[in-house]
């Protein structure tokens, strides 16, 4: 592979005119700079992008932490900041941090090594903190689904309470009196926001709230955020013999998993049990029946994350935006209405 | 942030001898080891993963080129790689192609000026010359989903043809006589290999083979390979009211499609209609009917490939390998059996 030196050698000028041509210094004649890019194509030489940002000190590189990308949730978010990185021209580095402070501090310690001029963080573990110090070293640091102070106009974030909220209540208005929570058992703040959100929705429309004390009663479950996580926790559930006619569930993933244990236990969704999710995932659609379930919005928030970490490493300073995000009720067919007095 | 000269300035010792200590290099005594190793802890120095790669000349990050990191096939793929990598004590660094040419050029490139010690690629689009001569230039480039020749020993790969060969073999001995395809419209070589699998198991068992001839009558219907395009393709092969008791699809994807528009038009999987996929996808045992398929071990390969290409960077050598995967026919309940002399 050429080197900087063979450049220089082969176009008759010193390195640092060759390094003055590559950083696009006005410095340089015109003549100088076709000679130097003659050079380079001749002898097939490729700019070192370490090279170029150790001088430059502006990466071109964007990093984003998510838990985990092969979760289609973290995909989508992958997807849309590497549609906004591409377009700006700016390549993606990619760290998961699977819920754990060990590993999310890994992999932004990672990142920021290896130089990312901005970095889109979507953070469970660590605390806020942490968190502060971090986006101190890195003015182009963004935080999505996250609200932490200080640093209110780098968090885009959803009202993850009112999303569990919509959810429990829309159930609670086709009929039904005894519902179930299917949780995460990841501690994190998601976690207990929409558990917050199910437990409040009971109390202001007076119904019985699960009984929290005893586990062998609850109608609460909790197991990992995914189809397999699903389908453990109802089976929990259904072994303590609960009245319920609906469930509301954590995501998605994890309403999959309860949809496919009911129905191969007999269960009819949503005849015997109606079901309701959390995401508005692609697969919400694609499940029969069609999920109802709480719209995450999570590729508009990526793109708006993407856009404000960029904007603060080029113009160091943050864009008039949105930041809190208000998740919407989807109706589709996994939820009966109950309610005799109702059409 | 604390550069390197205030490391040095602090211990007392010269630059050279804080890089030599980054670089555990032999020539260091203890004494200083120490010394300097307290400076950095003091000032809060973080070594610059640009300038270490510069001075080692040995990358600590492996970069992976997929076709859509939101596509979980992919996400599984790239999950595999962080896990190993990550364990080895490297940063991933994810660019997507997208199967078309000029994306999976700029993934490549991008990957390279950042200076990744090893690369793992899936790419479709490009062509052999031009992914042989990145081979050349950088030793620890390997390749999955692709057999390049003279780069044996760096490809991990399926058997597509025999995948699609089994399906549809399945299909015709459980009774099926009109079996369609529905295809990815990629124009990349697992559409053609995947088709010729469908058409070759049709002539071996001397059943008719869809008109290729004309669009109107044949039995192949083509859209991008995602939910969507099932629904697509499935309802233009409906519009040409052909007689089909069962579908192989290009992937689990399509056949979620399919499945899923089948159903909205009064159609019973498998009563009516037998649907098989390819890949086996955590979706496919969360659908109903559970989807029969081919079992693509994406994750297995994954593993494989970062394992080679670490040890070519490491120890510039290919450990003994699989290199050529077979696929596996996965039986569950979308398909049925329609032959009468069979129980």
């Amino acid at each position: 592979m050429a080197t900087i030196k063979d450049v220089a050698k082969h176009a008759g000028v010193s390195v640092a005119t060759v390094s003055r041509v590559l950083n696009g210094s006005p410095q340089t004649r015109p003549g100088t700079v076709s000679l130097v890019k003659q050079a380079m194509v001749t002898l097939g030489y490729r700019p070192n992008a370490a090279a170029r940002t150790l001088v430059s000190k502006k990466s071109l590189t964007i990093g984003v932490v998510v838990a985990d990308v092969s979760d289609p949730f973290f995909g989508t978010l992958v997807k849309q900041v590497d549609t906004i990185a591409h377009y700006r021209g700016h390549q993606l580095l990619i760290g998961n941090g699977y819920h754990d402070a060990v590993r999310e501090k890994q992999a932004i310690e990672s990142l920021i090594q290896n130089q990312v001029g901005a970095l889109i963080v979507h953070s469970k573990a660590l605390d806020d903190d942490t968190l502060r110090a971090y986006a101190q070293e890195l003015p182009a640091m963004v935080f999505i689904n996250r609200l932490i102070e200080g640093l209110e106009d780098r968090c885009v974030y959803l009202d993850n309470y009112r999303g569990a909220y919509l959810a429990t209540e829309h159930l609670i208005q086709q009929g039904h009196h005894h519902i179930a929570y299917i949780g995460s058992d990841h501690h994190i703040e998601d976690t207990r926001q929409r558990q917050q959100g199910y437990l409040d929705a009971l109390t202001v429309h007076h119904l019985e709230k699960p009984n929290n004390g005893d586990d062998t009663q609850s109608s609460m479950a909790f197991a990992p955020p995914d189809e397999q996580g699903g389908e453990t926790a109802i089976n929990a559930l259904l072994s303590r013999n609960q009245k319920v006619s609906a469930i509301f569930c954590y995501n998605d993933g994890m309403a999959v998993g309860v949809i496919t244990a009911l129905t191969d236990k007999g269960y009819h969704v949503p005849e015997d049990v109606s079901v309701i999710g959390f995401d508005d995932s692609l697969v919400a659609r694609y499940l029969h029946p069609k999920l109802s379930t709480v719209r995450y919005p999570i590729a508009e928030m990526a793109t708006e994350a993407a856009e404000i970490a960029i904007s603060r490493l080029l113009h160091s300073e943050t864009p008039a935006k949105n930041g809190r995000y208000q998740p919407i009720l989807i109706k589709r067919d996994s939820v009966r209405n109950v309610d005799r007095s109702k059409p």
